[in-house]
């Protein structure tokens, strides 16, 4: 008998960064096996510190590739299954807004709101003013994706791409963190358009939760 | 007569995140046009927000591609420059490790970093306990690449690759935070054999000066 594929296996808490993978997963209908962790895991789980060491989330493993950086498993997995709508390929006039925009969604867009979920939401009335200055950061950065969402519906190459995954996770977690009815117009119909599309709410659905029941049910604990 | 080709634009301050830019221009022996600001330029030279209206460091223009991410614009340098040693190819063994190690050595190693130097040198005694709690975070996510280091010299692939170039300025900046005497041992290794490559020397001597001479400077100002 054949030997049944592996399939990837990612290490997932719901509507965390490894939220970018399982979009990402869905958007490209690759057969996955999804563990899903209570959050955070570090606490909650601390075997998982036997698949990764730091204890963050995301983990992914597809063979013998082991990763742990969310925006970098997006670009990964778009790239080896190309070709596809995801990757902008390195000779496109787009190529260098496309690897911009996958960096940026988690290293400008994503860390500032780290800040306000561990001092507002983890551990409350320690750095609150931290939280502000993070939260101040962030809607300035979103200002940049405002600009460019008045001019094209999705963020480069006229499509949408594995960039709209990267940016479109750290839109999730402003929304958690109470910070989209602040969001700018342009930015906050995209994240309307990000919602709407298939594979977001199979991804939704795929992880049957969300980080504010989790947070919920951590306080209540 | 011929109009020369354009040159690589890379706007910088001495020892931040562009620093890895400049890295891979020397490494790649690219012909670039640097523009040296004084640090941090959005206070000390509000006209580069016409270049770049987040005013962060870097930018780099090639062309019509525009560019403030700095590990994205290491990949982008390297990868539409290949072939060269930089870069590891997508059927590449070390695909997924060498990007993981690209996004890691920014959104994992420089973030915390950010804010143990804003907390500590650019607006001290407003949350001490913040940058002490990212020097830990830092500490402990830096034993995670000296695991890998004790088995190989370079990070993937067997060789120096832009992933080194993105981990490594991590390394210089935690240099500038005196962090660099708790470095593991396999680590502080590492990052001699960094600064020993011409190129990062090469990088070091075109932007004549340091993070620290800068912030002297605007401390005595």
């Amino acid at each position: 008998m054949n030997q049944p594929a592996a399939k990837i296996e990612l290490w997932h808490c719901a509507d965390t960064r490894s939220f970018r993978v399982l979009w990402v997963l869905e958007e490209l209908r690759l057969p996955y096996q999804l563990h899903l962790l209570p959050f955070p895991p570090r606490a909650r789980m601390p075997e998982y510190l036997e698949i990764n060491p730091l204890g963050t989330i995301p983990s992914m493993r597809d063979g013998d590739t082991f990763m742990t950086e969310s925006a970098g498993i997006v670009q990964y997995l778009a790239t080896r299954h190309a070709p596809n709508e995801l990757v902008v390929g390195v000779e496109d006039r787009a190529y260098g807004s496309w690897l911009n925009w996958l960096h940026f969604g988690e290293a400008t867009l994503t860390f500032p709101q780290t800040l306000i979920m561990r001092y507002r939401k983890l551990e409350p009335g320690r750095a609150e003013q931290v939280a502000d200055d993070y939260a101040r950061w962030f809607m300035s950065r979103l200002r940049q994706v405002d600009r460019t969402l008045q001019a094209t519906p999705w963020l480069c190459a006229g499509r949408f791409t594995a960039a709209d995954i990267s940016v479109g996770y750290a839109l999730l977690l402003a929304d958690f963190l109470e910070l989209s009815s602040r969001f700018p117009q342009a930015v906050a119909e995209y994240w309307l358009r990000l919602q709407a599309r298939p594979a977001f709410q199979a991804a939704k659905g795929a992880q049957k939760g969300s980080l504010a029941a989790e947070l919920a049910s951590l306080q209540h604990a």
